[in-house]
């Protein structure tokens, strides 16, 4: 019987530590990410985890053949790291061995390691598993990475508890035809469009609660920031004294993640050239007047009353980013009748629900609010709007025990990435994106 | 125009703050989980978000009716924090004020706020929303996030990149029925089995990712160890030198969450009498040997040369743990005939892979092994399975272009859980289980 111990050989040298080893042979494995012929030797770019390092190949010093070298060939690499004033780095890494791991079969139909991938976006979707390799498009997700784990990193320290909670379900949360229907075991279910009933039940349980994961939305949007399905950053929090305070943590998480990002991902900002946006304080306006203010602002004819085109949230926010330089935009009150039955009504006016929109450099990024947690007020609002509440059963057992004042919101991951990036296309921020014609890759 | 600062107002004490207020009057907000009748006072025990309060109703001190406490009503409570020698906390937190926030429509139908919820699992789970505010039962998800938290932080330490990969596929990665099927505007799409094929090309870009996400499973058995969908924790490593890497990974994520836990979570430890396991060494064991040895330790006919039954591995983790302490062991090389297309073969022995399975107290936790990383290799084995791999194209294509030597695991975490809480069923650690008779709450 062998014994599995946990160790593992550090067979080669962290980019980090390779000043410590000037004038020493290191090992270095990663994939030949570009070679670039010189007069006299070639620069040979190798990518690892996260960055990308130059070695050079200078014939002579080097112990095997150029021809050697291939693009996106896997390899190990012996290396004497020598000092190099000029060099950013301040050393230079002369190649001396070279371990092949593999070949690639072809080379790719698409050229990967320029500045930009030039190609469509249906292109760069259908070869996602290769595209991905160029150095920018990575660090989208890299970035992405640093934005989930600043949110989830602010949350725990706010005592959220993280939980798991089912995608398939019997009904839908959001309402509406938006959903996908599933064969279970002959009966029918559908795809979780938000993780909203479980999140308010958690509330019961822990007060605060969390979920990052994906949700799934049948709509037959084909346009630049809908997908199909993508990753929700969820959080419901207890005994709100109003919905405000849900908005103080947004808030307050946002910043939390700009500070995260600016301190361990700064050359996937600098790289992206990311401007992170400055947060003081976000402005918050009332629907109606927001609607009113674009209206008499840019002359427009108010043809919707109750939901904004794409054309105002722009708007909105050139207007708002001007006057008062935020970047940033709480709209509230939306309207009743557009938003979910367990969206609680404004006090002053039942028109009008203790709820938000977040707007973040002309788009829609998070949708939140109070809920209802009285048992009879729900009921009756379902009744309202004639729905059958034996079908919710099991949604108003929290609400018929005891439930506490509460809310919160769910964020898009994906299209609040591309927003920080200023990318005209959600997709850009999406690994692999689904939508009306796509599921593959 | 209202500004959202990010300012909360901070109105209530925390629980660690308690003993810093001495002679003080504190706010304390909550769900009154149970009234202890004394003879010239009560006990009302306070559910937070962590912790069960003690409060102490004494008539005369308290500046409202006894009759004002239910319970699960919601509350906030002012209290004068009064040094107490007797106390486990050190203080006693007298009632003075009391604000109901909500009061439950009806007493729950279980009694939620014993020790034990004394009911069915059936009962249990069926009021789910009600069953988990009981002390006990949210001790298991509060610890399920510290275990999930702590592999995610060893992974992020380690260098993998966190993913977000789709959930709904156009091909199962696991092969087999074992796979829902889904109406996708008018095509057939499936529900992922796990993010196999995505986690693989991703270490074609990033050389180490992971993921912590839902993976479904049609499987039709009824047992007290499947569940139809269950959260995946997937890692995927480049630059093996064998598959022995991943167990040297795995059993170091495995210690550090252990650590983790140990360090976070000890509260809920001790609540539940949870015992972690010692992990110095896992011994590893191969497939084949394994099978002979429990034949012969405990004089079994072998039915199956290819697989284990559950039997098995309950008397191969008694006998490991009886020869060497261990609570777990890997069990390597695994027939090929039982492993997916995409396992590599070992190279002494194309029957068997270079694959494992963990087992942890009579359980398998977590499957994993090396992939096939050569193109020609890859479709060639997929042509000796008779499949097609014009429908495999894009999980091709990383093949084709170039990948490194790899491979990863994925640990079934509701399954680890209660592994480690030593329930019988897996359902007791999983929030709102999914199986083929259950899709509600």
């Amino acid at each position: 019987m062998n014994q599995i111990t946990g160790e593992l050989k550090d067979s080669v040298t962290e980019v980090e530590e390779m000043k410590n080893h000037i004038g020493e042979e290191v090992k270095i494995h990663g994939s030949i990410y570009s070679i670039r012929k010189m007069s006299s030797f070639s620069f040979v770019l190798l990518r690892t985890k996260r960055k990308i390092l130059q070695c050079t190949y200078i014939p002579g010093t080097a112990e095997f053949e150029e021809e050697k070298l291939k693009e996106e060939s896997c390899v190990i690499v012996t290396a004497k790291v020598v000092e190099e004033k000029r060099s950013k780095t301040g050393y230079d890494l002369q190649m001396r061995g070279l371990e092949v791991l593999s070949v690639p079969e072809e080379g790719s139909p698409i050229v990967i390691n320029h500045k930009l991938v030039d190609t469509s976006i249906e292109n760069l979707l259908n070869y996602r598993p290769i595209t991905l390799r160029n150095e920018k498009q990575r660090a989208i997700f890299k970035l992405q990475e640093g934005i989930c784990n600043g949110f989830r990193q602010f949350l725990l320290k706010e005592c959220f508890t993280e939980i798991h909670t089912p995608k398939i379900v019997q009904a839908g949360a959001e309402g509406g035809a938006n959903i996908f229907r599933l064969d279970y075991f002959g009966k029918e279910a559908y795809l979780a469009q938000s993780p909203q009933f479980y999140k308010q039940m958690m509330v019961g349980v822990f007060e605060r609660v969390f979920e990052i994961a994906p949700v799934f939305r049948a709509e037959r949007h084909d346009t630049s920031r809908h997908l199909n399905e993508y990753t929700s950053v969820d959080f419901e929090m207890g005994y709100l004294e109003s919905f405000t305070d849900i908005m103080q943590m947004e808030t307050r998480m946002l910043r939390f993640a700009f500070a995260y990002l600016e301190e361990g991902y700064g050359e996937e900002l600098e790289l992206l050239k990311v401007k992170l946006p400055q947060l003081e304080a976000i402005p918050a306006i009332r629907f109606r007047d927001a609607k009113e203010m674009i209206a008499k602002e840019y002359c427009r004819m108010i043809k919707d009353y109750e939901d904004f085109e794409p054309e105002e949230e722009k708007l909105l926010c050139e207007y708002i980013q001007r006057e008062t330089g935020s970047e940033f935009v709480f709209v509230t009150h939306y309207p009743s009748r557009k938003r979910p039955f367990y969206a609680m009504e404004s006090r002053e006016n039942a028109e009008e629900t203790e709820s938000f929109d977040l707007l973040f450099r002309g788009l829609e990024v998070t949708t939140g609010g109070q809920r209802i947690h009285s048992y009879r007020e729900q009921v009756k609002k379902m009744e309202q709007r004639g729905m059958d509440t034996g079908l919710f059963e099991s949604y108003l057992l929290m609400h018929k025990y005891g439930m506490p004042p509460h809310g919160g919101l769910g964020l898009g991951l994906e299209r609040f990435t591309s927003r920080l990036l200023l990318q005209d296309n959600v997709r850009y921020s999406t690994l692999f994106p689904r939508d009306i014609n796509r599921v593959i890759p």
